[in-house]
């Protein structure tokens, strides 16, 4: 068989025209999505269930036949599986109990994977159910990114409540980052062992942090949770997405090890290039783009295939497709994307 | 007289112990803030007050003796004058009524800046009353951000209904953010005929745009007013403030011909030292380290005044200070800083 389309691009091949998925490309855009997710009950329980988190997955490869294929979960499953609290609030996103520094001391990951086994089970379900010629990723969430909503309990729009928890308790901060490194990448190194071709790195919130922080809690955790991961799968891809570091992305890519790049939106041609031209990057449409269709989205797409196109690049979005995205203007990208000329 | 410090070092001039300053320097952190608060009515009518606008810009003053003085004021005087309805609900920010690409055609300037002599009638209190020494800055929002309150009536986390507006109807937003442009260049140069010694433009929602968006609805508009403030003021100084704009900072600087850059606390030092070489620079200290205090403030005073103290450096917080900072830590941060040796 020959090698997966994003896998080889992943490697440093370059493909024209590229191949491509969408972040979050199981979702609430899509009519089928919404009717499986009716009938799950919980968000939580439909990530729990390998049978429908498998449907979910494969939906829209069933429809777009995308090149790569996301397992359905949330970041929020590996606090779940410590034995923290979570729930989905219609509407308003992820609500957990703020975790302390002296409840930080007493986190225990005995049952940790066996309460992740059905996140296991649906990558097996899904990698034999899934064209032989679509990549599978998995993923988790960067020890960061997971941490902020331990600790404030929820989404805020610049992390404040972990920013001032980290300045005011460093050690136990470090030490949560250090306990979420080692399982994180437990948890990938299993996703590839059920299956995962590749995995994605989502850390979402690691723009909002200055440069002495952005060493300690995302760089140095990060590049942990590598060289765990590296000691059981060494040639594995993994690709790291810092949305918003803005020029930290390059101190990012060479401090980490990270295979590839996802690009957010906001990375400037110029910085996505030099990024390029160390590894595959991923990226990077404006969603919002997608929303509006037409001239916006036919200018966003000839813009990352025009400047990005002759070097590896996966196209993909700079962030998740939002639920308000017609489902004709995603045809219509994909149209763009697989009828482009050079 | 000498020049005044903070204007010398706008100009290119190095100092260390550098100057310093805060972003919201009146704010709510301050006990007395609130006391003249309590008496205005509403924030609006604070605004539109000169001499409650003087006393509060005068506090921190007097309570500290920063460098630099900014006018009390809002970025969202300007659709103020301008006609839109704006309301500032306790505790939940800034509402407008959104406005439509119809109702931008129509927008009409008559009687803006009669509108706005309380503000200038403040400048002029305010540079009477301050000490010969301090610097007095006026400010106003950018076209773009401004344009983002107007269009979503109320502040969002990454600024999506704009962004959505201006890829659906991209020439309605040429046009709102060219009259802003023009409106905002006469507002500044106002204010400096009235004593300001230089402005800052801040463009608080840059960082939420893909390139071609940031170069069309933030640097365009900039440079246009640039050019129509530098026809009636070519030597005043301008700090431009794009905040989060990331690699995107050094086009902004290349391409609107701001004097000096506000830099937010995300800026890596790499980037910083680069930028200072063209220029003066003003941070950009996380507002978190502020309020934490200790060893966080100490850390993140110290590496500023480590890698940009050598050059044209205003010590600034990288945003606004937080209605939580203790006034204790900023006692200690001016000591860490006026007490700096090299």
């Amino acid at each position: 068989m020959a090698e997966r389309n994003v896998l080889r691009v992943l490697k440093g091949a370059t493909a024209f025209p590229p191949p491509i998925w969408m972040m979050r490309q199981a979702g609430r855009y899509l009519p089928e999505y919404r009717a499986t997710r009716s009938k799950a009950g919980s968000f939580l329980d439909l990530c729990y269930n390998p049978e429908l988190a498998c449907e979910v997955t494969l939906q829209p490869i069933r429809r777009f036949g995308f090149d790569a294929s996301i397992l359905f979960s949330d970041i929020l499953v590996v606090p779940h599986a410590l034995g923290r609290d979570l729930r989905f609030d219609e509407g308003v996103g992820p609500r957990m109990t703020p975790i302390t520094a002296q409840e930080i001391a007493g986190l225990d990951d005995d049952g940790f994977h066996v309460n992740l086994s059905p996140v296991y089970e649906a990558v097996r379900k899904i990698r034999s159910e899934l064209p032989e010629k679509t990549t599978l990723l998995g993923f988790c969430g960067a020890p960061w990114t997971v941490a902020t909503y331990m600790v404030a309990g929820r989404g805020t729009p610049d992390q404040a409540p972990t920013r001032l928890f980290g300045y005011r308790n460093p050690e136990a901060l470090d030490e949560l980052l250090n306990l979420l490194a080692d399982l994180s990448a437990d948890y990938l190194a299993n996703q590839v062992d059920a299956g995962a071709d590749a995995v994605q790195i989502f850390d979402s919130w690691s723009g909002v942090l200055d440069e002495a922080a952005f060493q300690r809690w995302c760089v140095r955790p990060v590049a942990r949770l590598l060289a765990r991961f590296r000691a059981r799968h060494a040639d594995v891809p993994v690709i790291g997405f810092p949305r918003g570091a803005g020029l930290a992305y390059n101190s990012y890519r060479q401090q980490t090890g990270v295979t590839a790049l996802a690009l957010d939106w906001t990375v400037p041609f110029a910085q996505a290039k030099q990024l390029q031209a160390v590894g595959a990057v991923q990226g990077n449409l404006d969603p919002l783009r997608l929303v509006a269709g037409g001239a916006a989205l036919e200018e966003g797409v000839r813009a990352i295939l025009e400047t990005l196109g002759d070097g590896p690049l996966i196209f993909n979005l700079g962030h998740g497709i939002t639920p308000d995205a017609p489902v004709e203007h995603v045809d219509q990208m994909i149209r763009l994307v697989r009828g482009a000329q050079r």
